[in-house]
């Protein structure tokens, strides 16, 4: 890495080839599930007003948005009315509300893109990352619940992780769950976010915060938390919940879930999770997460979020929807390879005289679809342009010097073997596009 | 169109499932031909530290920065810190001096993506907009002039641009130029500038600016303008610049390009353009044009540029490129049916009994690469399900009622046709996916 005056800016990235290739090569692989799912693609700008992001993200998220300042005799006032993406959601409740009837009914789309946040950069944790969100707006069946977490699921699979597993729970379960352990709806939404830790602290701190942050009583705080974190918390809480109208309609509307979507997913890689609350607390139906082997925290997840869109400024449509963690999911990739494309065949120029057909091998081969690249140095030694197309990892060398073209024929090395073919040029395509 | 509170941003647009599929067929076409000649995608960072990009394109170029307020403590400053990408050739200047040695000798990149100008919105002219570069760093080698030209012309071709010619010159021609019609060094610039208005002002206009403005006698400036815009313009310099030794070099150039690229190009569509100048004057050697029939100025554009990278605070290596004006080349394609692909299968549901069988039929059929949607609204009346399979351009519906679960078959419903057949659940996915 050179002098920080040429590095990109803090928390963002450069993506060379290599690595840029692993990515759009993750990237196609997830879209390419979407649309077999008939989700449709949308891209909406990088910025958009700045009213239409602030007051979406509470107090902390609006810290984080990128403002850009006003223009020519404005910009001197430092205000902004401009600022960068900070999620996909924003951007699509502003589509729906514009677009409205001309979008189909629902709207299936899928996303994948950059979005910006001005979060303190660390492992991980960068400035300009790449979000991939999938929703269906306007669909009230319990089929698009399935279909989100399917498509999720399958889009990581296509995308190459292969070890993981699809935790569900709903938020009627879990307000059933308060309800059947006599916890008052005023300490209930305090109660969720201090279960929310389950995953990170061990029981007894989560008993602690329950008791004193939260005000429970000990006994009720520690049977609950025995309860969820139980090997067989599910069946417990399968016994419980239906005490509660909530906790049982939450509890049908995971089983539907599960029915509907373990075809896809694989029924012993789905399960009942008592114990999953995700914080955010738009969702109003089933919610999900996907977890890795190995992998602390969540590479998916998401939920129905029935009035989202209402309070980010849009219609109120019914919607449910899925993000998949492509930074992390990336992240678990990049030890395997996913290799470049290699080189076809690398077009040596001993002479000046071989340089016009040079560039004529070089079309038609291209034309025939081989990556082919002619030497650009400034060399004219045999060896040391051998040398740049074994670095250049070619598999075939064109060598076209004097005596070649007196012989009309052209060397063809193979960079692997070292075993060199003279073939008339008319044949080269022939010969280097069919079996080696 | 909705009210204006929910259109994007002045100058940028949303791009819905129709247009988007249009852009990313250019873009994937562009992308796989420059793949073919050995260009490495790079990917930057939609913004760059403020210092990287003021000064670079002129008192004019500064005043479009996008600028981002800087953050936290520090928003109240009014100061920015860092900006919107303004071009792919800043970035590229930085890439170079950040990774040097880690590049590929030459380095040979393409990038397509977003730029963003505060230019005033207009027909046809974005604030936020896509360009396309190709561009060839470290190499003096005629060949790689030729690369650029067979690449971006390969490209517009790819995208399906089928009618252009390519107008090429040198700068050296035109420095040749001014010495044999006698101009003196100190108002050449200002001369080229003027004659660089040839394709849109009349000769007489342009022989009064360069008459008053740029002071020629107007037996020079009459001489001159007759000469570059007679039909035998190319001819009649083709005579005179070998007078000077600029020119000659020039001249030889310019042959030597067409000579290489004519295989790819076709002669009949490259031809030396005397009057061809480019508006920017950082260009040291050969430079190029794209026009389409019917199409005002350009849709491509580039040259040799040996020494802008040092210019823009990288190191001083020797470059060309080339750049594809794909807004308009999108442009002149919207015209022509890119479609999106078709639906395959529709799943209708008419009862809940049919749900999961549904989900199932869609992932097998899904996994066989068929593009499939399970119906997701609320009516249960197959008449309002088949009208929606018919609004998604469905080639097949599929039916599974109580009478088709009774026989244990699936009807299929020929959406073109309106033919219908029974079919095995099992034989479902090799009848759909065989011949029609």
């Amino acid at each position: 890495m050179a002098s920080q005056q040429f590095e990109p800016p803090s928390g963002t990235r450069d993506f060379l080839a290599g690595d840029l290739r692993v990515r759009e090569h993750v990237f196609a692989a997830i879209r390419d599930v979407f649309e077999r799912y008939g989700f449709e693609p949308l891209q909406t700008p990088a910025f958009e007003r700045l009213e239409t992001l602030t007051g979406k993200y509470g107090d902390e998220g609006d810290k984080l948005i990128f403002k850009i300042l006003r223009r020519g005799e404005h910009e001197a006032t430092g205000e902004a009315d401009l600022a960068l993406r900070y999620d996909m959601t924003v951007p699509l409740a502003r589509v729906v509300a514009a677009y409205g009837s001309q979008l189909p009914a629902p709207y299936k789309r899928y996303v994948v893109g950059p979005v910006w946040r001005a979060d303190r950069p660390g492992r991980g944790r960068f400035r300009e990352f790449a979000q991939c969100d999938v929703d269906v707006v306007n669909s009230e069946s319990p089929l698009a619940d399935a279909e989100i977490v399917c498509a999720v699921t399958d889009a990581l699979t296509a995308a190459g992780v292969t070890n993981f597993s699809v935790l569900v729970n709903s938020r009627r379960a879990l307000t059933g769950l308060l309800q059947v352990y006599g916890i008052p709806a005023a300490v209930g939404g305090g109660v969720l976010i201090t279960l929310d830790k389950l995953d990170k602290l061990a029981p007894p701190e989560v008993v602690r915060e329950l008791v004193e942050t939260r005000s429970l009583d000990p006994a009720t705080a520690e049977g609950l938390v025995a309860d969820l974190t139980a090997p067989d918390a599910a069946e417990r809480l399968r016994k419980v919940l239906p005490d509660a109208e909530e906790g049982r309609e939450g509890l049908a509307e995971v089983d539907r879930l599960i029915e509907y979507a373990a075809p896809v997913v694989g029924a012993e890689r789905i399960a009942f999770t008592p114990s999953l609350v995700r914080g955010l607390d738009y969702y109003t139906g089933f919610i999900f997460e996907v977890v890795a082997a190995g992998t602390p925290g969540s590479i998916a997840g998401g939920g129905r979020y029935d009035h989202l869109i209402q309070s980010l400024g849009g219609p109120d449509k019914p919607a449910c929807g899925g993000s998949l963690g492509v930074e992390r999911i990336i992240g678990l990739l990049s030890d395997e390879a996913i290799t470049a494309p290699r080189l076809d065949i690398a077009i040596t120029v001993i002479d000046q005289d071989a340089a016009a057909d040079a560039m004529d091998f070089a079309a038609r081969l291209r034309r025939a679809g081989l990556r082919t690249e002619v030497y650009l140095g400034s060399s004219r030694k045999l060896a040391r342009q051998l040398r740049w197309a074994a670095d250049r990892h070619a598999r075939y060398a064109l060598i076209y010097g004097p005596q070649d073209r007196a012989a009309g024929l052209v060397t063809v090395r193979d960079m692997d073997s070292g075993d060199q073919q003279q073939v008339p040029p008319d044949q080269l395509t022939a010969r280097l596009t069919g079996p080696r």
